[in-house]
């Protein structure tokens, strides 16, 4: 993985205000689809007024997110990071594989739309591009090819990523399947990409970060979701399943409430997630714990199944699912109590 | 087609950042996909981490396409008009829909993201909600539902859409087939939203207007694009084919470009299409022509089909195609002439 942008040495550097729109575009498609693999599903590329894109099994799955600067991601942060396009790109790639994730999909093609300030540098742009191509292939979505997208102007920052997926003949994996006496388990990580931003909005100054804290960073920055995880547990007949990108306990509460169920979390195996994230929480002065139930962004995958099958590689047993004891009881319990839900909401404060 | 939108006579207004993201699902949910027709291509709508559309015919059309506020639209005008929730969401919803049409395909399904300053009204994300459903239904898309969404927080109100459309089998009309002797076409109407926008820009006070001038101004707020003529075209045998959102000029050397040709126009033809412009462009002290030449967003349909064949119907000829003279003469020309460009590039100035 690539750790620093290229720097532009132009001066004064050249901005997309510079470049008609087919300039940019000129610059931004070399840098899609690169890579030793060849897709075949991808019929028509960008350059039209629409991509075409193959669908064997008759059916697509499909998710539209967007990222906007400053309330997804900071371009600078207080601890002297400036996140790269690259960074950005690779977000958002990240995100978007992870909801197709989610179903038990693996994905086909996506479609970006990128907003920008008239001031954005031609390179950061680039440097997107770049990103978005390397989280696809580096994340292991290597039947995913970018279809098509749309440049545009405006105050601030923003990226839409529409994704397409396939189940490949299979049925997708929703989150209203949980079933009590289900196993609940884990894939991926959760917490590291809170622990990142704690340490980007109040932490050291990143020139003096140790490469353990330089990970949390990058997770933060370049999300890795465990995406052979979820067409694993799709084959293994996972009940239900999410991808947590708002907090364990918020998104299982959406989890639960689609199968009007309650997770009930195993203490212990929450204490080993927050283990690794110690020496962080000691040097923030900060919860571990918080971290594991309310942070999202690692987009690890939240999955039930059936009691007594063996889980699929990749997954970690970390609770049982449980009949509510009322009808408004769905939810996420923490060793039979109601868990403190945290995690983000885009709009209550 | 409802003109103003319910008021909200709350006060203070309910804006956004007064709920959480699910209660305002909750209010936009009931909002999508109503009306009389069902909708099979639809495997599973919104709710989980994606939605699953069917696809018969195994090839899917994808695009994407953003909207700014104060950069394709505006949310107050010089002229006293206030763009409604209900505006944006129809304008979204054609803009979109006339993509795939340009294709020559009809729209299965869209996903919406929705980011918004927090200060926004409740009320005004239901109309937007409203108007995104009656442009599906009244453009006579009735085959599209809306798929699924995402909210997010912005300093700037900007809504990304991306489409999925079906050829029904048929082969796609691209821009790059149009052959010398073809005749150049037009479906839609030209001019039209060019002259809404100097209305709303610089015209008399909204509540002045004719009824023909709010005509004007409806079909920069509430384009209208031709959406049988796509399909129709593509059965029909067009050689190439985009829809018109940047300028007839601009767009048509985009054909000419990717057909290696020249699109010779006819100046009868196109006084034709100025004609209808004349009165607003006498008030205005404008230039009809330059309407017709440099107007984008009527999403009319420039297509092109083989020499003495009979044209589908709602297409009018305005010139034919030609070699071009050197191998970089591709382009639009007026009886022989180069025509300005003209028309609308998001960056260059």
């Amino acid at each position: 993985m690539r750790e620093t942008p290229v720097p532009d040495l132009t001066y004064p550097p050249l901005t997309v205000a510079g470049l008609s729109e087919a300039e940019l575009l000129e610059r931004i498609f070399p840098r899609l689809n690169r890579g030793p693999e060849t897709n075949d599903s991808l019929l028509l590329g960008p350059g039209d007024d629409a991509a075409i894109v193959a669908v064997p099994d008759g059916r697509v799955v499909l998710s539209i997110d967007t990222q906007v600067a400053d309330q997804d991601f900071r371009l600078e942060w207080n601890n002297g990071y400036r996140s790269t396009g690259y960074d950005v790109g690779w977000k958002a790639a990240a995100q978007n594989l992870s909801d197709i994730n989610a179903m038990g999909a693996h994905a086909t093609s996506l479609v970006v739309s990128l907003t920008m300030p008239p001031e954005t540098r031609v390179a950061w742009v680039e440097d997107f591009a770049d990103g978005l191509t390397a989280g696809i292939r580096e994340l292991g979505a290597t039947q995913c090819s970018v279809a098509g997208g749309d440049l545009g102007r405006g105050s601030e920052l923003a990226v839409s990523v529409a994704i397409l997926g396939t189940l490949d003949g299979r049925a997708a994996v929703l989150r209203s399947g949980a079933r009590p006496g289900d196993t609940v388990a884990l894939a991926g990580t959760v917490g590291r990409a809170a622990a990142g931003l704690a340490l980007l909005e109040s932490g050291p100054n990143v020139s003096t970060l140790t490469r353990e804290q330089r990970g949390l960073m990058d997770t933060q920055c370049r999300p890795q979701p465990p995406l052979a995880a979820g067409p694993l547990a799709c084959e293994a007949g996972a009940t239900a399943m999410m991808d947590i990108s708002d907090g364990l306990v918020r998104d299982g509460n959406r989890l639960a409430a689609a199968s009007h169920a309650v997770l009930n979390l195993d203490p212990a195996a929450l204490r080993q997630l927050a283990e690794p994230l110690k020496p962080a929480s000691v040097l923030l002065g900060a919860d571990a714990m918080a971290w594991v139930l309310g942070g999202g962004e690692d987009h690890g995958l939240l999955a039930t199944f059936a009691a007594g099958r063996p889980l699929p590689a990749g997954f970690t047993a970390i609770g049982s699912v449980e009949a509510p004891a009322s009808t408004d009881g769905a939810g996420v319990t923490i060793a039979g109590r109601r868990a403190e839900s945290g995690g983000w909401d885009h709009f209550a404060n």
